[in-house]
């Protein structure tokens, strides 16, 4: 499919340096961090500009060759694998932060910047991007743009999408357009922005990207609070919104998501009793400390109404980090030790309990195990079925059996199969769970307007049945 | 167009109470707000429910004939006016909120609500719909999702689009989609939700909305700033996020915008000297009366480095109404007072004063006097250009040159040409100052998917070469 003359192509646009075809590369680029999956391109291709970007693409039209925008590879829906081979187009080059505007409480960025840094580049000049994946010490902000990621901080500040003001995006014919203005506001035309953002790359590359930025927050403080029982933890979510405190975090930990991370990462036996089945991170934030400690205790007051053992205060840099470092090495801690998968189920917070009945039920019935673990603030519940020493032949039919009767029951509950990961390769086929034919095929003629010759991240998003 | 036997039809989906053929109901359904412009459709009708409006869409689709989704008749670009005549279909009936939902802070709400209606019934629940646009008390809140409406409290809590969590929408055929599900999180398939916010009753008729909710917020604070310079007071808009506070409503308003209201408005003396250029109305609103005081002397030493007249501080309700219903009575002030024309520019609000100073120098250009006024904290201003005495003829040949180079200049300023009015008839054949024929031809494209026969609203948001 990659002529010698393509390649000469490629070599001519980016130079010879950044046109890869040996096998470690293609391993390389050739997965993310879904499962073990690895689909290789057919060669690995950097640019540097949006009009490089341009140049590949008109290449890829011309000839049909599909082509995978890729990013620092941290996705878990398994957006970047290149299952119909082609053009590996990684964006890593264009990692510079172009503008930090002041005046408007904005930056300009290409997509290739990590998450963090932008984070860090900004809140030098007093000032804050709220969204906050647990990747975000290794993804980029554009891969945060195509599967519209979220974070722990979403229940209070929003997710990517709530930041997106403006972007450039190269169509899959070379075409550059700006999708629209620099503005808070926009009521001029379709939103082509929040069409782009969660499209996981299979409408066009972004390649530049506007943001809005809120003043930096000074303080927050950080609870730890141990329940009983798993799912009084999970009520006590609602109840804290009802009580009419807005946390900036609130996330949800079963107790086996702790005892594995607590391999990896230090913590005080205080924050690991084995009656406890479950926990909530809670963190509130503001500019003024006496507030937050009101809120806290407007918190408090709610969850002491539940089984619960004693609460913790975070209040140095250090328990927080710790804290933090738990909750956020939860994923990496369920890979070291078993074969999984992951699920991003999302539900109206109230009916996180019913979910998690759910959850556990179906296990029990296929036999499968889960950890659960997430952001329940917005009712976004990770599910990582572990393998452990189950049946080599039971995983492979029961799990996926489980898994369709989850994704049913979070569309029962009003919720959906993807809060914040992306459908990519492996949730495609349980599209039809929460949309109907209609809906499918309205979002699939809009990728056939975008992408007439499905060269843009082919194969994912839509089920098979939608041969593209 | 419409046959006999199509009346019968539609009569015999609503009932014959509620189809209208007689002058004075089309008379009265072929206009809203925008201008003196009407353009009567040929027959008016009002559904009840869902199943209704697919069943007139499935009879409208068959016989290709125009349907115009009406509201409250409140816009200001003509979104409702029938210009290729067709069946005016009114959701004016399908007004009941359905389910306020305490548990996960959410309203499940019918189109036919007037906005200020669902605000005050989810306050009797302590939950907050934040979005205040200045016809809160007569739109309805499926107009204000046809135009990604904003208003006053934007700049804090964002615009219409911010809240919309999951739409019923009938297509152009009768189908019925649900965008999405009433999750705050969704990376489940592209947003056809954000598609349908803001595409002005184009792709379809929203027939149930799920809107996210706040707690209440219990205080607020009313600045009332006079400045000697209107460019400093739109200098000064900036400058107070900088000084890291967000306030809830951040509005400027030139003089004469007040003048002309003050006749409608009764007023103190106080707020009205002739020699402050311009006022900004600045609130901050939260739980603590302690850090709202705060935050008005944070706003207060900013603004204090501009030439500027005693500010008021409002702390009784009577007060804060009165200033409110200054600000939000100057379109019907300008309305009563002249022929006009009114623009809804939008730029990075740094850009503020540069936008005002073009207008006035565009103005003086062309012969025209303006009154602006609008959401500063977004960089949303509106631009009144007031005929009074201005010649009939240069009316009609200069203010579109003018019109023209002002929404140049909004580009030019990293802008656009509608904050918050949307595009709708008069405002059409501007669409190629912002957008490039590859972005429009986009649009169209989606337009046509969404509906091949041209029947949804027809004649709105494309320039006339696209002869929609």
């Amino acid at each position: 499919m990659i002529t010698a003359t393509v390649l000469t192509e490629l070599i001519k646009i980016v130079g010879e340096a950044f046109v890869f075809t040996d096998d470690e590369t293609l391993n390389e680029y050739g997965k993310d961090h879904t499962e073990d999956l690895v689909f290789p391109p057919s060669v690995v291709v950097k640019p540097a500009s949006t009009s490089q970007v341009s140049a590949i693409m008109k290449i890829a039209f011309e000839n049909e060759i599909p082509v995978i925008p890729i990013g620092a590879r941290t996705g878990l829906s398994g957006g970047i694998l290149a299952v119909h081979k082609g053009i590996g187009l990684s964006l890593e080059r264009m990692n510079q932060i172009e503008k930090i505007d002041e005046e408007n409480l904005q930056v300009i960025t290409q997509p290739g910047v990590i998450t963090e840094v932008l984070q860090n580049a900004v809140a030098q000049k007093g000032l804050f991007y709220p969204v906050d994946p647990s990747s975000k010490g290794s993804c980029f902000i554009g891969g945060n743009i195509a599967e519209n990621a979220g974070g722990a901080r979403a229940v209070k500040y929003g997710v990517t999408k709530d930041y997106v003001l403006n972007l450039e995006v190269v169509l899959p014919n070379g075409d550059i357009i700006t999708t629209a203005a620099n503005t808070l506001k926009n009521a001029t035309g379709y939103n082509l922005t929040q069409l782009m953002v969660g499209s996981e790359g299979t409408l066009g590359i972004v390649t530049k990207i506007v943001l809005k930025l809120l003043p930096a927050v000074q303080h927050n403080v950080l609870l730890w609070v141990p329940f009983y029982k798993m799912e009084q933890a999970a009520a006590a979510v609602s109840a804290i919104f009802k009580a009419g405190v807005v946390p900036s975090a609130l996330e949800f930990m079963e107790r086996d998501a702790i005892v594995w991370t607590s391999k990896f990462v230090e913590v005080p036996e205080v924050y690991l009793k084995p009656e406890n089945e479950a926990h909530l991170l809670i963190e509130v934030d503001g500019n003024y400390p006496d507030v937050l400690m009101n809120e806290a205790e407007k918190i408090l007051s709610v969850v002491e109404n539940f089984e619960i053992d004693e609460v913790l205060f975070a209040d140095t840099t250090d328990q927080k980090n710790t804290l933090w470092k738990l909750r956020r090495n939860i994923a990496e801690a369920v890979k070291q030790n078993t074969v999984y998968k992951e699920e991003d189920t999302v539900v109206p917070r109230y009916e996180l309990p019913a979910l998690l009945k759910g959850i556990k039920e179906i296990g029990a019935k296929y036999g499968f195990k889960s950890i659960c673990y997430g952001h329940a603030g917005d009712g976004n519940l990770h599910v990582n079925i572990v393998k452990l020493d189950m049946d080599d032949d039971l995983w492979k039919t029961e799990v996926p059996k489980g898994v369709n009767e989850i994704f049913k029951l979070t569309k029962l509950l009003n919720g959906t199969i993807s809060g914040e990961h992306g459908i990519g390769l492996v949730q495609k086929e349980f599209m039809p769970i929460v949309f109907s034919e209609i809906e499918l095929n309205l979002m699939h003629q809009i990728k056939k307007i975008f992408d007439p010759k499905n060269i843009m991240n082919p194969g994912k998003i839509f089920p098979s049945s939608y041969s593209n």
